[in-house]
C-alpha cells in the first residue's frame, strides 16, 4: 500500500529575479519589480511529499520526525534569513525563480532520501504563485 | 524539467441549479435548495495549474504575469459579480455545477495557452466542495 | 473571569446592492458591478463571539451547542441559499451591505441570547472584505 | 470528460502509537511522545475525493450531499470524539497512524461508492502533517 | 505608542469533559459526547498577544523570541501530546474546558511576563470554536 | 451604529533588522538571524480596520473600493517588492520592525482618511508573528 507522507515547513529568504549578461533594461522587461537591485522577499512555505509503501512493523512511510529533521537541515538552515542569490552556493548562476528553487530543494532532499521513496516539492512563493516539481 | 506553476485567483458571482426541461418538483428533488429560483451565490476560488519545462534562459515555466492577465481576461471579467445562468453565455444550456463551470474554465484557458503547456484547473465552490478537471 | 466564546458558521447567499428610489446611473455609480440587476453572490462566513462569565460549575461561559443552534435557526435557516434582497423580509427595505447584514444578525441574535452575554458578529464577504459590529 | 470531486470533513479523536508486542522502551524509541499510554489526541482534517465522468443530465459526477452523507456515516459517526485504540475495531491490532488511518477510511469510502469512481483520501493530523491514499 | 505582538503556537493534547462529583447520566447530559471516559483530543492553536509601548531603542515591543521560547517552555512542554485530565495538575480538579484552559494559560504566561505587559489569550479547540481570555 | 470595516492586501518585502550605530556583535545579539547584512524577506499581509458610522444613505461606513484605492497608493506601492531600509524613506533611521512598520502604515493611512474614522493596522510578519497598532 503506497501513501504519501507530507510535511509542511517554511523560510523567509531575500531575492531579486535577473540574469547578469542581460542588460538592466532587458531585466527590467522580462522580470519587472522582482529584478530591484536592492532585493524583495518572501515568506516560502514548502510542502515535501514522500511517497512509498507503509511499512507494517510501525504503520509508517517514513517517521515524519526523520523528514522534518532533513528539511531542517537541507532547506531550512541553509536557506531561512539568507539572501538567495548572494548567499546561497546554489543560486551564484541560477536565477532564483520559484520553479528553481523547487528543483534545488528537490535535488538535495532526493539525495538524502533512501531511494525507495519518490518526491514531490510544492513552493509557495506567495499565497497566489507556487510550483510543484517531482523531478519529472 | 516539468515544473507546473499555480496561480490562484477568485470571483463572485450568482447561480441556480436546475434543467429548463424538468419540472420544478424533480429539479427541487435533484438539486434541493441550489434550484432557488431566486439564485443564491459563491465566492468562486479558483487555482489555474499549468505544467511545462523550465525555460534555462528565465528559469520560468511560465511568466506568472501572463497567467494572472490571461485568468483576468478570460475568467475575472467573464465571470465575476455576474449572475452565470442569465449573464454567462457558455451557461445558457448549461447547469452552471461546479464540474462544468471547471471545464468551461479550462477550455477557455487551454484555447489561449500555448499548446506546449498542460492545464489543470481546481476550482473551490466553498472551502468545503471542490472540483478539479484537467481535459482528460 | 469574562471569557469570549467565538463560534463560526457560513451561509452562501445572493445579493445586490441598491437603492430603489435612485436612478440606474447613480446606483451604478455608488455601488459599480454590485448593482448587477440579475445579482451576484457570496460564501457569508460568520463569528458570533459571545463574552461573559465563566459558570464555575460546567467551565463554560456558554455551551457551544446552544450558540450553534442559534446561528443555525436564526442565520442559517433564515439567509442560507437565498437570495438576501428578495427572500429575507430585513432587506426588503435594507441595503445588504455587509454592514447591514451583521447588524441585523446582531439584532437576530441578541434577541435570543440571555441579557448577561455581549455579542460581537464578524462577517467576511469575502476573504479580504469583512466587518465587525458590537451594538455599539 | 473526468472531473474529481472533493469533499472535506473533520473529526477530533484522541490516539496513542505504540505496539503491544513491543517493550515500552521500544515504543518510547519508534514512537516518542505519540507513545503516551494517556493518549494524546488531534482535529484531523479529511479530503475524500471522487472521480469519475460528468453526468450529463445533472452536471454532477456526484452528488455532493451523497458524498457527505457517506462520509458522516462511515468516517464521522465512527470516528469523531472517539478514543481510535481503544473503541474503533479496526484499530484494536493496527497502529493509528495517520497512514493506516487513511488506508482504513478508504477502504469503509471504497465499499460504499458505486465502482465506477475512483477515490482518494488525504487526511490532516495537524496542518503541517498530512497524508494521501488512493488505494494503489 | 502602544503595539500588540501576537505569537502564534499550538500543541496537541486529548482530553475529557466531566465533573467526577456528577453521575455520568448528568455528565452525558451537559457534556454529551465530550464526555467519552476513553477521551477525545484536539490540536490546539493559541495566539499570546503581548500590549506595551514600543522600545525606542530596538523597536520591539518585545522580543518574539523571548515569547515564543516562553511559550515553549509554559504551555508547549507541559501541554504537548499529553491527557489533560490526567496528567497536567492545572486539571486535577478543574474541567479542561477552552474557557478553562485559556485562563490557565493566562495565568501560566502572566506570571513569567514582565508586569508592565498586558496579556490576551485566544485559543482554538477547532477552527469554529475558539476562546479570548485577557484577565478582566 | 458603528462598524468596524475591514480590508486585506498583502506586499512582499527585502528587510534587516539592526541599528547602525551599534557594532556588529551587538547587533547580532539582539536582533539575531534579523541582522543579515544581505537582508532577508516576508510576504507582509495587511489588514485596514476603518470605524465609523453606518451612512444610512449607502449602508457602507466606508466605500471598500476607497479604501482598497488607498492602501494601494499610500502602502502597496510605497513598500510592495522595495527593500524597506534602502528604498523606503521613513526607514531611513528607524529599524523595519513589525511595531515600527505598522505606526508608519498607520500614520500614512490616517493622513489620508477622513478625520471621523478610528483605524487599526494589523500586520503579518509571517503567519505565526503580526502586531496590532492603533494609534494609542
Amino acid at each position: 500500500m503506497k501513501v504519501t507522507v507530507h510535511r509542511r515547513a517554511h523560510f523567509n529568504a531575500a531575492h531579486r529575479l535577473y540574469r547578469p549578461d542581460w542588460t538592466f533594461e532587458k531585466n527590467e522587461d522580462i522580470f519587472g519589480k522582482c529584478n530591484n537591485p536592492n532585493f524583495h522577499g518572501h515568506n516560502y512555505e514548502l510542502i515535501a511529499s514522500v511517497t512509498g509503501e507503509i511499512d507494517p512493523e510501525t504503520g509508517y512511510v517514513i517517521d515524519v520526525k526523520i523528514l522534518k529533521d532533513l528539511i531542517k537541515s537541507e532547506v531550512e538552515d541553509a536557506f531561512d534569513h539568507k539572501n538567495l542569490n548572494v548567499e546561497v552556493p546554489e543560486f551564484k548562476d541560477l536565477n532564483p525563480t520559484a520553479e528553481n528553487i523547487a528543483v534545488i530543494i528537490y535535488n538535495k532532499l532526493k539525495a538524502k532520501l533512501e531511494s525507495k521513496f519518490q518526491l514531490e516539492i510544492t513552493l509557495y512563493e506567495t499565497p497566489r504563485n507556487f510550483v510543484t516539481y517531482s523531478g519529472k
